[in-house]
């Protein structure tokens, strides 16, 4: 299935992502993060550009949260590129996943672990003559969050605790879409132990 | 400026990437790629996360095709993340690099380069009730190109020659944006001497 007939009307979230730790053990670090995390909830397909990831929101974004952790725990500087995405019309194919209950498989063994990320996330709900309030609503929900960082061209910087930048962002990914505009796309880029966050917390 | 701050109805187009070699020396790669390369012709900033380029089109995509391609040449296995963006209400700047002149500073010296690169990109043409058709037309188009791969879940495939990719690319990009409809996002990975590869020309 190509862009055009790869998304639903279900309720189903995608998540392509890609892994990139910058260190000669690249595939040593990505297939252990693959590895390590519980990815029983989600359906996955890796091919050689990227990984897609489909099933209930709460396990895409749990799953998603695991994968860079375990990666980022080997200390390399890695980046997370990611496009989320629900609601594209034409698809209608409903997926076993979906019948997944909702209990976190990942989270309770990665809830304690420290990391701080720095990252860039970008909104875009289709077809809604809106949106641009949306955007705009969404990056006041991060101020109140706590995981502001700064105004840039073409996204807005979020950094802190991983596990609150995640919240945030799957909270954002639930408010930016409606009944009437289920067709939300949300870009994130993150950099984990980069050499240009020394002394970050 | 924040994502809702940042783009404008002008008509300069805007990059935010990163590059990503999965090596030991990525920071030499990635120093050395910005710096063979000729960027007099856009306004560039790097941050901790990526870098933005804007400036008139055809020098927004030479220059980073000639980033990647310098990146590339190391040999390392070189991953390139951008969102590329025209037109996006609320910024009415103008910009001093629209006055440039349009003749290229880098394919003289890129254009005989051999790069195979594997790629994945999505169209957001952003408050178009047709923007499905605009997907759809744009698929076939990179069929007729000669650069589709395959079809995928939220993105499709694109690889071959790189200066035929990015030909596409940016052919595709001034295609999906109309005068109604002048806010368009792209987004583009590519995966360069991955070892997924062996064996393609």
């Amino acid at each position: 299935m190509s862009q055009e007939l790869s998304c639903g009307t279900s309720p189903i979230v995608g998540l392509r992502f890609s892994i990139h730790p910058m260190a000669d053990n690249f595939i040593e670090i990505i297939k252990g993060a693959l590895r390590e995390a519980d990815t029983s909830n989600v359906w996955m397909h890796t091919d050689d550009v990227s990984t897609v990831m489909r099933g209930k929101q709460v396990h895409v974004f749990d799953t998603a949260r695991a994968i860079v952790l375990y990666a980022a725990k080997t200390g390399a500087h890695v980046a997370f590129n990611g496009t989320f995405s629900i609601g594209c019309p034409g698809d209608s194919a409903g997926d076993v996943f979906l019948k997944k209950d909702d209990v976190l498989l990942n989270d309770p063994q990665i809830r304690e672990i420290k990391q701080y990320v720095s990252s860039q996330f970008a909104l875009y709900p289709m077809n809604n003559p809106d949106y641009m309030s949306v955007i705009y609503r969404e990056v006041e929900r991060a101020k109140e969050y706590g995981v502001f960082n700064e105004s840039m061209h073409y996204a807005s910087g979020l950094h802190g605790d991983i596990h609150e930048v995640f919240a945030f962002l799957e909270d954002s990914f639930t408010n930016a879409r409606s009944e009437q505009y289920k067709h939300l796309v949300m870009t994130v880029n993150m950099s984990i132990n980069s050499p240009s966050h020394k002394g970050e917390a």
